[in-house]
């Protein structure tokens, strides 16, 4: 018999999420069954946009997110012991799968985890994970950008953005990145090669854009949304392309009633901009094409990652609590 | 010697134009030039637009806009005396245009007037013109709609609008429009055979909406832009396209100080919609697909225009204010 602990959400989130949201409800888990594994969490990822479908499931519900497991017992043949998956299983300990449920949405899908050449199993939801498809294909087939190209990312140090910045430098294009404190923007500047980045919060935007991008910029990867994007997209050159990755100026906004930004379609009409938002789940058959590169990449020092790890299940509330106050530098993960 | 009047801006536009914008300038045309051809203005259009592109020139200039004009002089073998072209020289009665020289931007498009069939030439600026091609290309290729699907059109009583609904429902799809008086709802429902039609003024879009499409929006055809769109775009589904062909409710601002809208991005990034805006010569070198489905739909009935005619080039600058008082129906045209 396992014993397991997981959080459970009772309450939808009201803005900033209440520890008090969420319930850790400590069970027993039966037997397996035939076609079911039991899988031991090693690792946990915590991310903004588990905000957004917060409201999306009446509670309670089992707080989903993803995560790295390593299967302790198995009835599916296919999947034997030993094996790390990546699920969306979230914050728990244990959980049983059934391999032969088909998935019905993005949230339960399960892949395993790709080689990794010696690094960290934890870079199955970071770098070699969702925040490494999601700058790839996300960046790579929205954008498109061409060497050259003027690129812009907003909260840049972040999982995701960081790697966005770098393959845009791979790629050729000059690479300007906005991050929330001066420490995030050394470390885009000296570490991770971005051609320029800026502190949103003392800067005019509008005026160090027009300096960093005197001929306009050509790609936007939009981590943010709200007057910040408004703000970028009017500099926007023709045939600009917005690829909407997360909109986490709003996630924490009632959702019934958005706040309001400057209107874009003035400079979508003008300009035949292209905007366009994903999941990476859209790409799921060609997730390893993303892995050999990003795994190249990283391997040949092209691409940097960083992440920020906190210990513990009792930890990931607060590890998740930490993403919004915006002093985190790279992908967020819980080692349990 | 020919004398020409046109119609020269001397102040950008503030807010919505005035009369003493313009400047009527009566001057004498020299002798053709090798190249060079002599048209007579038979037909003008006028079109929210032009207020977009007011300030991006410096004054004073020519109004340019779509006209149809017959060559009355030639010296340009491909261009014979007769002939009607489609040209952007706009708000004037007589111009001498250099076949030879090169078109460096949509403005400057010229091109042969369409087979017309026994049809009006003023259709060479509406259905069978620059209206029909962004119907055709800026919802066909952007929406790209399905049978079955559910398309929303605004300022659908326009001379886009009323065309792009009647090909959504040529290609199977369920149409509801947006307009802004009773009479041209009953027009949209009565003679175009939208599903459904709605005055924008007195209902509540966000509730109307949700009735009549209560399965969600695929299609979005976009004239307006600003809050209307957010509430539409807020409805759509998963992987939704929204072709921006016009802004027509901010127009009038300041393009500096844009007016706010509810944010986009949330609903972008959770149902992955993709929002395009066009002009619609980036289809140049299909016009030919778009004018023979046109034409065949006009003559079997199956798609039908009306047009807002006013006479006169003292007229010109009356017919273009009255689009926005909201009373044209269709497309409108000068006929000098």
């Amino acid at each position: 018999m396992v014993r397991a602990r997981k959080y459970v959400v009772i309450k939808h989130f009201e803005g900033v999420p209440h520890r008090d949201d969420f319930k850790i409800v400590e069970y027993e888990l039966p037997s397996l069954e035939d076609g079911e594994i039991l899988v031991k969490t090693e690792w946990v990822s915590v991310d903004p946009y588990l905000r957004i479908y917060n409201k999306m499931l009446p509670v309670p519900f089992d707080q989903f997110s993803p995560q790295i497991g390593l299967i302790e017992e198995s009835k599916h043949s296919q999947y034997p012991v030993g094996t790390r998956l990546v699920t969306h299983k979230g914050w728990c300990d244990h959980s049983i799968i059934d391999m032969n449920a088909p998935a019905t949405n993005h949230i339960e899908a399960i892949y395993k985890i790709p080689d990794m050449n010696g690094m960290s199993p934890s870079l199955g939801v970071g770098a070699m994970g969702y925040s490494g498809l999601s700058a790839y294909f996300g960046f790579l087939e929205i954008c498109k950008p061409k060497a050259g190209e003027t690129v812009v990312v907003t909260a840049a140090a972040g999982g995701v953005g960081s790697l966005v910045g770098q393959i845009g430098k791979i790629k050729g294009c000059r690479v300007i990145g906005f991050a929330g404190s001066d420490d995030k923007v050394n470390w885009l500047e000296k570490d991770l090669g971005f051609d320029k980045a800026f502190n949103y919060k003392t800067v005019d935007v509008k005026k160090v854009l027009k300096e960093a991008a005197p001929n306009g910029i050509d790609c936007y990867f939009d981590n943010v949304g709200g007057e910040m994007s408004s703000i970028i997209i009017s500099q926007m050159n023709d045939f600009g392309r917005v690829s909407v990755c997360g909109s986490i100026s709003v996630y924490n906004e009632d959702h019934v009633n958005l706040p309001k930004a400057s209107v874009l379609q003035l400079d979508i009409v003008k300009k035949q901009l292209k905007i366009e938002g994903f999941l990476c789940n859209r790409w799921e058959k060609r997730y390893s094409e993303a892995f050999t590169d990003l795994g190249q990449w990283i391997k040949s020092g092209k691409l940097k990652y960083r992440e920020h790890v906190t210990e513990g299940f009792d930890n990931i509330f607060d590890a998740f609590i930490e993403l919004f106050h915006g002093q985190n530098i790279g992908k967020a993960v819980v080692k349990l």
